[in-house]
């Protein structure tokens, strides 16, 4: 089987790259020593940036099928951009592989990023290939919102309803590698409802709960029993697997209930669930979880 | 030592933005799920976007100071903005370390980047960290440029003389720690003389003057006697030694030979060198060279 060592880069660039869509706001994709790509047209509009890395033995193993590592790492881009409620558009790919690594994989790795993008309207417009001795793949995206409409982390109030989409837990099973960005969810709720703060669920609701309500200066209650958990897993896990990929929002009391069942005619299959409160942080209330993800651990 | 993995993730990143110098065109930096910023003002202004990385064992070893490690992350990228006479400005940074890595030597890393950031008008905006089994650093760069003031690679035409800055050669004996991206001589460059195509010398004359020639279509004769060879260095290691991080330019044959004395004024301390042409792809004429740096080999 052939390796990157066998072929070279630039002839693997050349079929990393061979048949990208690239839609007309791109003026300059690959080859070049920077993309050019035309800026946002409407007055005021904000530029969003991000990027993120899945490294292997960390975020996937060996034994991942390729594809869905690429899935993978486009997909958790794409779900910060949902996060402030924005539009993802420019990609950015590094690609980091040993030389023995077989061609077949690193191409099928990039099949899976580029069936994400493309799901998602975002262009591949460069990258950047070395070797190392983990398979490692960061992208960094740019995209596009609102002068008003994006969302923050640090925005929320005292009495803010804690909200979240989907089901926590268990996401080592399978979702981590085939969960689905939830930009058009973040786009209805932040249209729909009184959304005063928002954030993606990474590290698990125990480690960004906390961030998202410190980002605020704010204290919370965790109403427990509500917790939406995925079948077969336990509160625990609910809190501290990480990897659910869904958005925590905080909402204005004011919001009006009858919005629960609207959300269930937009969204059937994905439940939205309020889960506690933001609070003053005045010793009544807490600003710690136990649990969640850490990287250097 | 403490390390990383004694602090965990949360407060070294709180340690790695404490004091980063924003401008006002950023909205929100470090810490929510993507960063904010503020489009081009200017009508037609065109984005820049390019990332790129440097891995411990291939672009630094485990004995290179660790600011030093930092600084190139940062002027690699600033390098491929004068390349296309852009202006960078956002930045986002990508950590992968092992959990034993002291905190010292990441924040002397941090440092490093900083520095070279801020000699650049560049905000460091946001980032990701993640354990892995090398030191790596992947920095993605947005930027301006004028609607019709980018140079790309491919726009050289048959006839155009090849020009380069600087010296080649011998970077691995300091220079491709301590160089320094040539932004401002490529505006001058391109403001002054008929700059057709440009980009900047990574992986030495032998494998980057054939992508430029690749890119336009073109052959070329190299002017071997003419070439600008680092002092204590051999032909061979100034086409080959990847590194420079000097501009390649191709340029109109009319322009004016006192410009080289007009450069001379501007920049003393760089050379700038006519050192062959660009022809037709006609059997005549070469679109290969031996050497350079390749990196899955």
């Amino acid at each position: 089987m052939k390796t990157l060592a066998d072929i070279g880069e630039d002839e693997l660039i050349h079929r990393l790259v061979a048949g990208l869509k690239l839609d007309r706001s791109v003026i300059i994709g690959p080859g070049d020593d920077c993309a050019v790509v035309k800026a946002p047209a409407k007055a005021g509009e904000r530029l969003l940036l991000k990027t993120d890395t899945v490294v292997e033995g960390v975020h996937f193993t060996t034994e991942t099928p390729p594809k869905l590592i690429g899935r993978k790492a486009m997909a958790r881009v794409i779900s910060d951009f949902a996060a402030m409620a924005g539009t993802p558009c420019h990609a950015l790919v590094t690609l980091i592989a040993p030389p023995q690594t077989p061609v077949k994989r690193v191409l099928a790795v990039y099949a899976g990023l580029r069936e994400m993008a493309e799901a998602h309207g975002v262009n591949i417009v460069g990258g950047e290939t070395s070797r190392g001795e983990q398979l490692i793949l960061t992208v960094s995206l740019t995209g596009t919102v609102g002068e008003k409409s994006w969302i923050a982390r640090s925005t929320a109030k005292a009495g803010d309803l804690l909200l979240v989409t989907g089901q926590l837990g268990g996401s080592i099973k399978g979702k981590h590698l085939r969960f689905e960005p939830r930009v058009a969810e973040a786009r209805w709720l932040t249209e729909n409802l009184p959304v005063r703060a928002m954030m993606d669920l990474s590290d698990g609701l125990a480690k960004d709960l906390p961030r998202l309500a410190d980002a605020s200066g704010l204290g919370f209650e965790l109403w427990a029993p509500d917790i939406p958990i995925t079948p077969g897993c336990t509160l625990e896990q609910a809190l501290g697997d990480g990897e659910d990929y869904e958005l925590l929002l905080a909402v204005s009391p004011k919001m009006k209930a009858s919005m629960m069942h609207q959300w269930h005619c937009f969204s059937p299959k994905v439940p939205l669930t309020v889960i506690g409160q933001l609070l003053p942080l005045d010793g009544k209330s807490t600003n710690k979880l136990k649990g969640g993800w850490e990287h250097f651990r």
